[in-house]
């Protein structure tokens, strides 16, 4: 469960071992190209479900590379072909169930994209100071706020697509995240029928807790402090936390602490839910240049793909 | 061989014959949403391109209706999805040719649909008043010029793709148009090594006059200037001259004479070469509301793709 780049790393990893997949999608994304598409078409936001297809997708490579392609000039610039697609097939299809057909068979998915809800909403948060954000673009570039997120809701309250209700009641191990804490995961557990799905469910609950704190949202936050979070959203345990335990670049880190951002202090002690495995990908990403709609950076560090989906398999 | 709505036409009727079509489509067109696209992003011209690929297409109906969507608002508003489709992949493909494979598959195309060139050129014509005007898009838009076309060129000068080339040779039937003389036709035989593909194939050359005369390029033309303009280009003389002999919906002759273009008048007389049939659609077509970037009017009048394609098989 998930949407964003931790999502589409944890998917390329379990698409190469032999497991159903399924992904539950936030629909919430309000930023960038999504975000333009949404208000000027009307679409639901396709963002997260087009990278959630690509990361699934077994087509070639050509394929993969073209849903991806980011346009960089003209009245284009800044939107992504898959975006487009995406929004297109919505417009000339019968339902969102019809997209999403068409979009896995065109890109050969390994597995289930699932939209948490096929309705549209906005993810708002309330900060301990009595602030209130609506958007998750807004959320997400309230980068100076120091306050705590005292809660999230959606505006307006939507109902849960019943696939993926009954996906989360069907599923042996359910992975949540990793992904920004308020604004990748807790909407998915905002949408009507989504919290009774994971408290009925017997799946095994697994959280990949972030490597990184994120400025607006989990600010100075401890390892702890996430897992509280999302279980309080949850409204029950989790049953595995994972989280990295190697080294982080040291250029990594200064770029961070820069940012105004910080190695996720590991507080769980010797809580025996924890599983501390080596999973941070050093590799140095560049953001992506043509992506300047977005005020805000994207993440520079990631997960290694094929490390985390090793230490989830180990669950099974 | 041709290019605009005309060659679709023609295209969907012959599809439904067992014939082994090909189309060797213009690739001048610089209005609309094509020219915005090549001017933005440097990519080849690919609204005729596609208009081909959706006429030979045996996909579902909603492909074939997502590729002619054109977005009616935003950033893309004008685009029609099918041009950001092969502009797309041609920045992520390693050549055209590769573009084209894609775009035949993905639409589960009847037949080969060969760009005339791979190289980047803009047609331009001088008139008898001595007028120059570079650009497609600026010669349709050229409506109130009364003087006629003295002569057409490209620049810069570009060769002829290959593949079309031998197409030109291997075929029974060439059918040239219907299409806009000047806009749609002549330019592909001013690309180096048509014409002499033209002059030395077996082939029949037959010609499809338009219905109407068009404002800026075949201003007060009749069947036997057209058909005198399209040898001159060629270098040979047509074998099959296919006309419409039935009425034209009194309404559409009213529209069309608003804007200065009058039926064809039949001057050819007892010309052998001239099959005369009926073959106009009267049904009236909209024009498309969303295509507000072009400044002239879409064609409404058009052939029956079912009776043309019927006058072309009776040729072979």
């Amino acid at each position: 469960m998930g949407g964003g780049t931790g999502t589409f790393v944890v998917l390329s990893g379990l698409k190469q071992h032999t497991v159903d997949l399924g992904v539950i999608v936030n629909m919430m994304d309000s930023g960038g190209s999504t975000g333009r598409l949404r208000v000027q078409l009307g679409v639901l936001p396709p963002g997260d479900i087009r990278q959630c297809f690509v990361a699934l997708s077994e087509a070639p490579d050509l394929w993969r590379r073209l849903f991806l392609y980011r346009f960089e000039s003209g009245d284009l610039e800044g939107h992504n072909f898959g975006n487009i697609f995406l929004s297109a097939l919505e417009k000339v299809s019968k339902n969102y169930d019809e997209v999403l057909e068409t979009a896995g068979f065109v890109l050969k998915t390994k597995g289930k994209v699932l939209p948490v809800t096929h309705e549209k909403t906005h993810l708002c948060v309330e900060y301990d100071n009595g602030i209130i954000i609506k958007g998750e673009a807004s959320i997400d570039e309230n980068l100076h706020e120091e306050s705590r997120i005292k809660s999230a809701f959606l505006d307006p309250e939507v109902a849960a697509y019943p696939s993926a209700i009954s996906r989360i009641l069907e599923s042996d191990v359910i992975v949540i995240g990793p992904g920004d804490v308020y604004t990748s995961i807790i909407p998915l557990f905002l949408v009507n029928g989504m919290k009774e799905a994971l408290q009925n469910t017997k799946a095994k609950l697994v959280y990949v807790v972030n490597l990184m704190t994120k400025s607006g949202q989990t600010f100075r936050y401890t390892a702890n402090d996430h897992v509280k979070d999302i279980e309080k959203y949850i409204g029950r345990p989790l049953d595995t936390i994972i989280m990295h335990n190697g080294i982080i670049d040291k250029n990594i880190i200064e770029w961070y602490a820069s940012h105004n951002e910080h190695k996720v202090v590991d507080d769980m002690e010797s809580d025996k839910r924890v599983v501390r495995v080596d999973i941070a990908d050093n590799t140095i990403i560049e953001s992506d240049k043509a992506d300047k709609i977005s005020a805000y950076a994207r993440s520079i560090l990631r997960h290694h793909s094929v490390r985390l989906a090793d230490a989830i398999m180990t669950l099974l």
